[in-house]
């Protein structure tokens, strides 16, 4: 088994990097992580609902970090008509994100019913734009729980795909092999993406430890051992995105209420190789981490003589990152990796 | 509906104490909370494995409250052989209480084994003392989860049933739709407690909440459903354990390894009045939290004179109980309950 990899930076196609001083934090740690492209998620405080939020939220990145390539996204909301769609296209926007309404961090302003944006994805797929879909249920429905409601989503994903074919849809952080069951019955326009830790978690996971806990929470076993053939499997449909979300220590080490969320960033690719060897698929992480999803999204590799190397070493991720307010503790925070991280980049 | 219920105190046939500090403060709640009749737990640190132990804890507790009726149990491992068990009958120990290996708070003494042990087992029923069974399999099989753990042990409970048929077996806490199905299925030698907070609890509540986080598990809406059915169905199998379980509020309220537990005891009558009422069922209350745990151990009702009154009146759960390092956070600490009690006691 080889020891040691070199690829050109990996794509992650769903980031949370918020903003202020957690953005100072994380943002930088976007290269770290081995990753050149960034898409990102518009769920602030108050939510991205207009293009010029969007552009400004992006100029702030820049700020922080010019190397990256952010790919930017709208949050979905009656607010986001077809003239908005057609101006956010122009202006170099990528996609838009639609989160059920409560499911998640910041997602109070979600959409509550999907019949009033047809008009809104109509326009989308005449723009070519992506939409970007957090599928769960609500727990209205009193039969509706977090280890069915993805699930349950999954009628809601076959029916928009139906009435909008040609439009690019991704099932964001899928969890369960009903999600990755009915990603493979779609057509080539549905995609999947799948994070680092639901690669690692179940179930068992986070009960009791708020550090794994995130939405959709990580399912069961069966749901796992699904994700990871997914993952290593060389089918273009499923591909990379972090889901990495930093949350402050306080967010999460309480007693109610902790913050949904896990941060991944720092350490992406050494999260994934982990898990590809463990698989004995080491030869798919560059599909997984990095082709299929730039060839969704007609991302070109990237070309600028940066380079990752992966090396065969352990190392200890740390136990936080960041201080004060915005302490973050990283996935797997005290535990050994034995895949190392080396950016040929300044 | 009536606005009043005045009964005998009740019994809870499922309760932790610990020792020390924590012992001192939630002694005094177990009348508190309506309770005349206290089986107690002996998963102490360690674990209390000869008769003289349990004897002396007992002295301890009759030192913090003398009024209440300690029911005394034996922690089982490879100590406890048969004639540890006809001394402990002699002592007026009533049962033994087993513990997987590794499943819960203070099991890493528990059982890996259970055939081991049946000459305990036949010497108990010889005996005609209770097995207390904490039901779940450890998770070291990769198929078994914190779901499926109870479920999963239900063959085991068949087993020692069918070998030992007059053997009184009480499964403890049960959490399952499919774990009320095997009780009903058994003899009458074979019961379950279910406790207060599984009959308010599902999964949901309990992810990013480890005050609701307890082993085993609260499940899912329908098994939820499934305990209220059997709660409140007048079937003598199903009787109160609240498995009441005090952690120090630092022990809750962490990153990692939270403790796995919930306070309910100082208002044990309080919390099933709730569902009870829900359910239309308040005229079941009796049976299940008192008179069908005293017939199964056969205990006889409380003739002190001590009555509990329920009033339908609005009152908050206090946020904690205690102070500094014993500070307890009691189930919906700062909720609105609907009945309140009131004892007759000093």
């Amino acid at each position: 088994m080889s020891s040691e990899i070199t690829i050109p930076p990996i794509a992650d196609f769903h980031v949370h990097v918020r903003d202020g001083d957690m953005m100072r934090l994380v943002v930088p740690t976007i290269r770290q992580g081995g990753v050149s492209v960034a898409y990102i998620m518009p769920n602030l405080v108050p939510p991205l609902t207009t293009v010029d939020d969007v552009l400004n939220y992006k100029e702030r990145l820049k700020d922080v970090d010019p190397e990256v390539n952010y790919l930017m996204t709208l949050y979905l909301s009656p607010a986001i008509t077809p003239p908005v769609i057609r101006a956010a296209k122009k202006a170099g926007i990528t996609g838009v994100k639609c989160y059920p309404h409560g499911v998640t961090t910041n997602s109070d302003h979600g959409v509550q019913s999907y019949e009033p944006f047809y008009p809104t994805f109509a326009a989308m797929e005449e723009e070519d734009m992506v939409l970007n879909l957090h599928g769960e249920c609500p727990s209205r429905d009193p039969d509706i729980h977090l280890l069915n409601a993805e699930e349950s989503f999954l009628p809601t994903l076959f029916d928009i795909h139906k009435r909008f074919p040609k439009l690019r849809i991704v099932l964001e952080h899928c969890t369960s092999k009903a999600a990755v069951e009915a990603v493979l019955k779609c057509g080539d326009s549905v995609a999947a993406t799948i994070t680092a830790h639901h690669l690692y978690l179940t179930l068992d996971n986070w009960a009791g430890n708020s550090h794994n806990f995130c939405k959709p929470v990580a399912k069961l076993p069966s749901d796992r051992q699904a994700l990871i053939e997914a993952a290593t499997s060389g089918n273009k449909k499923f591909f990379f995105g972090s889901d990495s979300a930093p949350h402050p220590l306080s967010a999460k080490e309480k007693g109610r209420n902790a913050a949904a969320g896990v941060y991944t960033q720092s350490h992406a690719l050494a999260y994934l190789a982990e898990i590809f060897e463990k698989a004995g698929k080491l030869e798919k992480l560059e599909d997984f981490a990095s082709k299929f999803g730039r060839t969704f999204y007609r991302i070109p590799e990237d070309r600028s003589g940066w380079l990752v190397t992966l090396k065969k070493e352990q190392s200890v991720v740390p136990m936080t990152i960041g201080e004060g307010v915005t302490t973050v503790v990283p996935f797997l925070a005290g535990e050994t990796l034995h895949w190392k991280i080396y950016n040929n980049f300044a």
